[in-house]
């Protein structure tokens, strides 16, 4: 178990404004979250557990996450709708030399216009977090989704 | 980000009892988490980002919290239900003389006799919490919800 | 209020380490999370609130848990399902001789083979954690359901 108190309490922040973050919109900032050379991953659980690296969307380094926001912003066909976050508690599995290895639970629920909130996505993050002098980013984030079905309408980050 | 560890405990201890006191149905000790010249908003998050003042329920203070509670439990015709509320991390976005800006992201999920739990209400609580001698109260609350659809029966706080 | 730092977050971790065990599939931990003569009990909140001992599941010792997770594993006939615990902050009630009285509101979200995900069951845990030399173990866990149905198909332990 990790046992410095501050660094606990900045990766339940550092999830906090991460989910702030895309519930509100505010995806140009979403970048922000990640290191430089990062791995973002949504994955079917599926696929994960069974260690194939077949992916929904996987994206290397802040370019590729700023060029999914364009297609996201500007060029993808799409109902726009509401997310909302609801997470757990996050598990720090490890702390080493290459960061944190966490879990955290998860829940998308979406919010089409005129439609009632519904269940989009569950699952668990599995991240590496490193300490960076701007703080704590990503240096690796898989969104572990238990459906086997793939959303034909995951339009924005996870 | 607030570095005092005590304080970020007993914000997340003030969201836990206040989950806990709605979801137990113990109504009567509801005003006693906020101030007495409180506003306490269920507001759809369509008016709240336009700045726009229209609420599905806007209270001033805490006897109109008792008025509201009166309602609940004498006057308004209605089916009960189970509550549950499940809250990710507070984020703490500010701490001032006006005491914290904080934002929670909730989900209330409604169980009614007989029928299988279903999403309520979703969306966050945009709060300012102020330190009280009597402990932490809410000054302001906002229950700023992603459906634009009003739910017809939204009876209970949030 | 507990104010000891490192046990507020011992208890977090606690929880998110027993989700994370239910949630892998990796059952054969789970009674590790519990005293030798723990009582495990999934329950509606109608008998709970009540006084009435009927329970969906009671479990007296780890000796009956390993059995039941036997019956899971090689007897009972069912279609597997992933389960997903999205679990709020831990409500600190007491803290005495006999431990910690804690409650913890959870939603289980299931997810069966080829199926969008769905509300399988919510409500709190009602815990009774103790202090062991081999860190926190659970003496009590009343999973208290606010569903009045009994789900037909609660296979995995919540």
């Amino acid at each position: 178990m990790i046992t410095d108190t501050n660094l606990r309490l900045e990766v339940i922040d550092l999830f906090a404004r991460y989910v702030a973050c895309l519930d509100s919109g505010n995806y140009d900032a979403w970048p922000d979250f990640f290191t430089q050379d990062c791995h973002y991953r949504v994955v079917p659980r599926e696929n994960y557990d069974a260690g194939l690296p077949l992916s929904t969307l996987s994206l290397h380094g802040v370019p590729m996450l700023r060029d999914r926001l364009y297609g996201v912003e500007s060029t993808l066909f799409h109902a726009p709708y509401y997310q909302r976050h609801i997470i757990g508690p996050t598990l720090i599995k490890e702390q080493g030399d290459d960061g944190l290895l966490t879990e955290t639970n998860y829940l998308v629920v979406r919010t089409k216009r005129d439609m009632p909130s519904e269940i989009f996505n569950t699952g668990r993050y599995v991240d590496r977090i490193v300490i960076t002098p701007q703080g704590l980013r990503f240096a690796e984030k898989a969104c572990v989704f238990d459906s086997e079905l793939i959303p034909n309408s995951l339009i924005y980050p996870i």
